[in-house]
C-alpha cells in the first residue's frame, strides 16, 4: 500500500463521509461526493445498480430497513491503476440493537470533481 | 467497452479455461492460468482469501458440495485502468439438478505470465 500521502488522505476522507454523513446522518444527498455519477453498486440480495441517483434511494432504503446506526471502513489493500485505484477493505456496520455486521468490499475508485470517489462498489457478506 | 481486440480476446481465453477447464472438467490446477500467485478471491459466506493454492481447495469445496455442473460468464462492463482492467460482469452456475444461480462478479485483471489473469475476485447473488 505505498499510494501517496495525498492519495490515502483524500480516501480517507470520502470513506469518512460516507459513515459520518450517509449512515450516521442519513444525509443521501453526501453521495454525491462519495460516488462518482455514473457509478454502479453490486449490492448482494439485489441486482446491480447504476447512477448516484438509484445509489441514493438504495442506501436510504437499506440503512433505514436495517436501521444501520454507524459504519466503520478498513482498507486490506489499494493499489494504484493508472489514474484510477482498486481497493479491498472490511466493513462493519452496526445496527440499531447493537448487532454488528461484518462485510467485506472492493472498490474501484476514480477521481471526480476533484475528489476520489467510488466508481464500483460491490461488497458481501462473510456469512 | 472500447478495449483492444487482443485484450478482449485474452480475457475471454481466461474467462473460457474457468467454464470448460476449472468448472466442467474438475481440474483446479487450470486456475494457475486463471488467477494471478498472489491473487485474493472475496466469496459471500467465507472471509477473503489470498494466494492461488488457498484459492483452489476454496474452488474444489465449492464446486463438490453445490454439484456445480456448468458455469458461463458475460462481461457487462470492463475498463483499462492502467495496465490493468477492471471487469463487471454476470455469471450463472448450473447445478447438478438443473438449477441455476445467477451471480454478479467485479474483477480487477492483471498481466502476468503472458496471459490476462484474475487478480482480484469478488462476487455476490441477487438473491
Amino acid at each position: 500500500m505505498s499510494l501517496p500521502d495525498t492519495v490515502l488522505a483524500g480516501m480517507r476522507k470520502t470513506n469518512g463521509l460516507f459513515c459520518s454523513t450517509v449512515i450516521r446522518q442519513r444525509d443521501m444527498d453526501a453521495l454525491d461526493r462519495v460516488y462518482t455519477p455514473d457509478a454502479h453498486i453490486l449490492p448482494p440480495g439485489a441486482d446491480m445498480i447504476q447512477g448516484v441517483a438509484a445509489i441514493k434511494s438504495f442506501w436510504l432504503q437499506a440503512i433505514t430497513s436495517l436501521d444501520v446506526k454507524d459504519a466503520s471502513l478498513t482498507t486490506v489493500s489499494a493499489e494504484s491503476a493508472g489514474d484510477t485505484l482498486v481497493e479491498i477493505g472490511r466493513a462493519e456496520l452496526t445496527l440499531a440493537g447493537g448487532q454488528i455486521i461484518p462485510v467485506k468490499y472492493v472498490v474501484h475508485w476514480k477521481r471526480h470533481d476533484g475528489a476520489w470517489k467510488w466508481h464500483t462498489d460491490i461488497w458481501n457478506m462473510n456469512q
